[in-house]
């Protein structure tokens, strides 16, 4: 599976280059062995915050450094925690008087370099506390929980406190309490793919893995996975065991699932045994990833009110989605005037015979026209005007015959709702102008011409598109000059024969199909109008 | 390839009420054949601007709802043009005296709907407007440019502008003028997957697919993918194609593509022809994406500075990335101090007797700690502490052995470079929080026994975890109770002898062995002190 990188050697380096070039941030000197982002403005005067690990978690942990969050990230290759030296150069470049804070994820090489990192610092006289995150619950006996989403809750209060001057006393001390309740479930439908490296398509089709960690490592169980509903009851089980207080309620997205399924799964867990006891939301959003795995992960905190506040404390940091109160779905009526106001029916006999005319003249194409589209297009031209013409005929008598205005805009309405597809649509945006029009005092042929001209507007086609403009402006236009039922009929039959030649179709389905299909055949649409204008010639 | 939805049928539904469950929003009573979000505060005293479209392209649109932006989105089913209905509730719904502009992405299904509301609004008294955006230009013969993510440029502009209090006329010239300005162009590894339906493998292997739309729907050509800057080259030749201008770049996420990748591109791009002409960078983030598509869209703008003045003023919208002013990468020195310093060699028979016999058995027990590593590990225990044991003895005289403190340090700084693995990292933690201790007054003896406590600390293993600890803490607090190395050493092989009985390992590269392979076998670490201490009480 190729990957959108330039090299598996630079891809972690590349990366971080295209951060610094639209963020606030700088990188110490030490590429590719010393990946450490910054804080440009550094107020030494506040505990600083790092973390860090292995990369393949974007935006995590460059993506959260700025002010009311990290002061900087030391980042690994790809799942590989970064050196000693690294965290050692990142620990210096930012820690003043009011020491830092390393906050870490609970995996062993993380821990090590972090740790002796450490070490090394405050024998080179730096205050240094180390938090060890292990929020993931979802394998109860491993006896080292592993840090996994539930760390941004880590960086988001210490980062609040830091901000506000509290002490690396204080800061840490709230850091650990935060650590220990976070609480973290992750669920994948597919894993991650390593870049450089073949993917272990572990998880079976049909399948979801629970409990998977962030670095493509198996989980503690596959379930079969009918739906998003059943399977989060599971994990929610667990997340939720022996909780009594309220929570907020972290939702990372691990990678490659969509927006549209995040939202899915939020509306879902809020309506399951969560629902009254999730307080404030934290994303959808890819926090904590991994790579492109098609998963999420569940984190939880109880809801206290100093957590709850530094939680929603609004950062700068775009890669922070925010923390949002939950709300019930505010539903509002359908606004007055969206039912299609039927007029009252009125008697003129010319009117009614044309429209029946008419009617019966498209109906009598239907099998012509059809076969003319089943060569460049779906074959169902004649149907759709056979069908539309079927109903508009029945309803004849219900029709305000007498009043141009109320029956352009009735047509147009039928139209719409018993024409089907864009020509439908079209068509009742012709008459529904034609309406507007004669609103305003045009004579009924000079409203249809509008409402053909506005059609062209919304549809996009033009003469020579290949469609039924290309007979019907030229007859409309002719009967306007000539007022010649006759003439308007050989300009539409002229404009339908253009069609024939034209080899690319430049509106409408057609515009797919091949030239070789479109060669020496007439457009339907336009040979219905041709046919059309031809039968009002006959019947003056 | 299943997906975290609950059913294919409410999706889209499902996904919109997790929105108005964390947002400022309402829905319009009308689900699921009216599917409208709109802002729940409207000032109708501002142009109200509609967009929407099919589903699937989230955030897009009813992300983007909010102040600063659109006053309500009309969506679809998956790719899917909404109802005439349903747009026409949106119109009617936030659609005061300054009237409203409709933003159509210029595909048939839209313009047609959006148009046909927009006129029966006219009807209904309403003010209305529609832009038609076809901003992608990959498929140059197109007749109809389809729209794609540069819509979110009119969204920014008009958005900005409508909150301003500028007239409909102003707000929908404006709106054109950046539509018809607006070039966008997408790349592909990978197709998506419309739920409930087959997935499209049309990408080859190896292969990536320039000019695709937003709907699956087939691209220009496919191309050899090699990196991503020969691929972001063929795309910028027609991107900046006679362009002349400094340019705005939005950078959008088709769906799966990961944050490391899209950073990447980023970088490349900042890199290529483009690199002296954009002044400014919208993401890279999901906007406008097309379902789980493994791909991404690079749509320019002319950066003219009423438009960069709109894009950049600042707004509450989550989904909204920001828009970045591109800076050059700021690279900081590394700081001092980060170098080992090495102490002056000094002289001392004692300990240089010591330390060379310690190295002289450590490298003895290497076959033995092999095999019994092998039956638990991975069988390069008894090397790694032989390789790190004729490297200590090798470099004996450069150490400073008169002195305890430096001697530690020494030591930490030695095995830290060249034990490696984990055991080189704790056994450096150990060596310097002893260095410390001893540098504060404690005796040698205390000062390693403060050194095991942290080490155990960061590492994480405690006595009965079945590692080294298990023979070294007991032998080290009988050697200071009773200073014996006799029992200090039966300390150590009773405290190793223990191990075998544990089943489990809790900390440590045996974690994952299962018990069965445990049972019987002696920890090699705890072996290892073992017989350390049994040479120091032969050798006193």
């Amino acid at each position: 599976m190729p990957q959108f990188i330039n090299s598996t050697e630079s891809l972690v380096t590349d990366a971080l280059d295209g951060i610094l070039r639209t963020h606030d941030l700088s990188v110490l000197d030490g590429y590719p062995h010393i990946k450490v982002i910054l804080r440009r403005q550094l107020d030494k005067s506040k505990v600083a915050l790092i973390s860090g690990g292995g990369s393949g978690h974007e935006p995590a942990h460059a993506g959260f450094v700025g002010p009311g969050l990290l002061s900087a990230a030391v980042c690994g290759e790809v799942f590989a925690s970064p050196s000693v030296e690294a965290v050692l150069a990142g620990i210096m470049a930012v820690t003043g008087d009011a020491g830092c804070l390393l906050i870490v994820k609970n995996y062993t090489g993380d821990r090590l370099n972090f740790g002796l990192a450490a070490e090394r610092a405050k024998a080179l006289g730096k205050r240094v506390e180390m938090v060890v995150v292990g929020d993931d619950i979802a394998l109860p006996d491993l006896p080292q929980k592993r840090g996994v989403a539930g760390t941004l809750f880590v960086h988001k209060i210490a980062g609040f406190m830091a901000e506000q001057g509290e002490s690396l006393e204080k800061v840490s001390a709230s850091a650990r309490e935060v650590a220990v309740a976070a609480r973290s479930y992750g669920v994948a439908l597919d894993n991650c793919t390593v870049p450089g490296s073949k993917k272990d398509d572990r998880v079976p089709n049909g399948k979801a893995e629970l409990g998977l960690g962030i670095h493509g490592e198996p989980g503690v169980q596959f379930v079969d996975f009918t739906d998003v509903q059943q399977v989060l009851q599971t994990m929610l089980a667990t997340l939720l065991d022996e909780q009594t207080e309220d929570q907020v309620m972290l939702l990372n997205n691990l990678g490659a699932t969509t927006p549209l399924e995040m939202q899915i799964v939020l509306n879902t867990l809020l309506q399951e045994s969560l629902a009254s006891r999730v307080r404030a939301v934290i994303g959808p959003a890819p926090m904590m990833t991994s790579l492109d795995m098609h998963g999420l992960s569940v984190s939880l905190l109880p809801a206290k009110s100093a957590w709850l506040d530094a939680l929603k404390a609004p950062i700068a940091c775009h890669a922070w989605p925010g923390c949002q109160d939950v709300v019930s779905v505010d539903r509002q009526p359908l606004p007055d005037g969206l039912q299609v106001h039927v007029d009252e029916a009125s008697h003129d006999e010319k009117m009614r015979s044309l429209i029946v005319d008419s009617c019966d003249a498209f109906m009598g194409m239907q099998n012509d026209l059809n076969a003319l589209d089943a060569k460049t297009g779906d074959g169902d031209t004649g149907s759709t005007v056979a069908t539309a013409s079927r109903n508009l005929k029945a309803s004849v008598d219900k029709l305000p015959l007498a009043d141009s205005t109320l029956l352009f805009r009735a047509v147009s309405d039928q139209l719409s709702v018993s024409m089907g597809g864009s020509s439908g649509v079209l068509l009742a945006i012709l008459f529904s102008a034609a309406s507007d029009a004669s609103a305003a005092g045009a004579r009924d042929i000079d409203a249809i011409r509008k409402g053909i001209v506005r059609m062209m507007n919304y549809g996009g086609a033009e003469v020579g598109d290949r469609t039924m403009i290309d007979a019907l402006l030229p007859a409309v236009d002719s009967l306007i000059t000539t007022s010649n039922f006759k003439d308007a009929a050989m300009a539409a039959r002229a404009g339908a024969d253009t069609t024939k030649s034209m080899s690319r179709a430049r509106s409408g389905r057609s515009t797919y199909v091949p030239e070789s299909s479109l060669q020496g055949v007439t457009d339907p649409g336009a040979e219905a109008v041709a046919r059309y204008f031809e039968m009002l010639a006959l019947r003056v």
